[in-house]
């Protein structure tokens, strides 16, 4: 049997530019020195062919562009992929990989705007792919969730100075396993999708996060990479619960210290940690939000 | 000479479908009735040829793919658009158009991703029309930033429950002139432009407010719209930096009661209202945030 390691693509790991520093002005008129969040714009090329310009933090550009092929429905399989040059003197990421070509250019003619907070674009026939998916999962215990919210709470401690960022992690039921951030959270996930292929992380029993809202986009990247259980501190849409409905994602919504409100898939959850009976009275958090 | 009211599209003005309410299960497994954000596709047809589809709340859909079709740079001015026929039967909106279809084949063949929350897609061509920019403007009172500040937070009060949206706004110096909210906020900065347009709302000595954050989209849009300032509450991204800088636009980032930073076009903001000293001693709310 060959190893998984001859598979694997060549890539670069290019080191982004350093961001820069900038003097603004408050409002008594006096200059403060300010960092400001990268954004750099990163064309891919697949097979000499231009398919897209990503904005990007830049962080992990090589496992972005991975991700982002993996997610479009460019290719299928990691050792589809051949190499991955990221150059930032050109801002281009050249791929290289034995994708049908006949197939790619069909893609590239049919583009979805997709919405909201972190909204990218998707390429045609994603949602033909998807539809005959019916994600298979165990159960998720209530005390998991709480759990890797405080693991989740704790990091995003670290990352809160940074500022102008989405993160988005893959977590099973004891740890974090990746947690990535950019200025959107439609590269945050793409870039976890790339990072799962390089590491060989399972898709089975694993919980993705996002701290973005759960758009039909985030539905999709999360059925996509097979993940059954989709967590966010915000809420959802319409058109994310129907993706999640259709393809068996349970979806946990608005999710913060000990509330959270489960849209889809409620028959996955044990709740094995009820917190105490609000108080007689007490108004409904959920009323007040 | 002719009254521009003859040269005004016809539009449809179509009501979207009522969104949904839905069951979900809160921290309890007790099960309550919430209401959840829209999220339709439309697909906007220039001409009969498919240009994209749009994910949106859909509140505004005709001045939406109006503002699309001219912030991306398929119509130059409203004259160029005999009709807009939105159809939620079909998710579609047809444009009649007069424009020129050789460069619209041309302009749908390079797209670059743009970045963040609320990121959209923009076709080629774009930046080569806005180089040129170099916005001119009358300067802006820190007051008059007060005022509009005061009257959007009491606007957002209202808007406020109805959560997962991002929300824009063209104002003057006294007055909120349009507001509107949508899933994504480069949706929102859209269908203002499309108001604008229809409504001839002059871009001379206005402000462009927006929740979101100040990525490369955001400020080209506004420097397309001839546009002098922009001010959001949140924080900015290098390369909306940059295009402010080449294009005259003025930058005015965490914009929050008292506060705010200016970080393009200092010169162009008369200090009119600077608030009490801050006491000996206290820490600066630029450092804690």
């Amino acid at each position: 049997m060959a190893s998984n390691k001859t598979k694997r693509p060549e890539i670069t790991n290019s080191q982004r530019p350093e961001s820069k520093t900038v003097d603004v002005y408050d409002e008594y008129n006096q200059v403060k020195s300010f960092q400001i969040t990268g954004e750099l714009p990163l064309t891919i090329y697949l097979n000499k062919k231009e398919v897209v310009t990503l904005m990007t933090l830049g962080h992990y550009p090589e496992s972005l562009v991975i991700g982002y092929l993996r997610n479009q429905g460019f290719v299928s399989k990691l050792s589809d992929i051949e190499s991955v040059q990221v150059d930032w003197d050109t801002n281009s990421a050249a791929v290289k990989s034995i994708s049908n070509l006949d197939e790619f250019e069909n893609k590239l003619t049919h583009r979805v705007v997709t919405s909201g907070c972190g909204q990218g674009t998707t390429f045609g026939g994603i949602w033909d792919d998807l539809k005959d998916k019916n994600l298979q999962t165990t159960k998720l215990r209530q005390s998991s969730i709480y759990k890797i919210l405080k693991l989740l709470h704790d990091k995003n401690e670290i990352y809160r100075k940074s500022g102008a960022v989405h993160g988005c992690a893959i977590c099973d039921e004891n740890n974090i396993i990746d947690f990535i951030e950019d200025v959107g959270r439609h590269n945050a996930v793409d870039a976890i999708a790339g990072n799962m292929w390089l590491n060989n992380i399972e898709s089975t029993n694993k919980i993705f996060y996002t701290t973005g809202r759960l758009t039909s986009e985030m539905v999709i990247k999360v059925a996509q990479m097979n993940i059954s259980y989709l967590i966010s501190r915000s809420g959802i849409t319409e058109m994310g619960l129907n993706v999640a409905k259709e393809t068996g994602v349970t979806l946990i919504g608005r999710a913060k210290g000990r509330h959270f409100l489960v849209y889809n898939g409620h028959q996955n959850i044990i709740y094995d940690k009820k917190p105490e009976p609000r108080p007689e009275g007490s108004s409904d958090i959920w009323k007040r939000r």
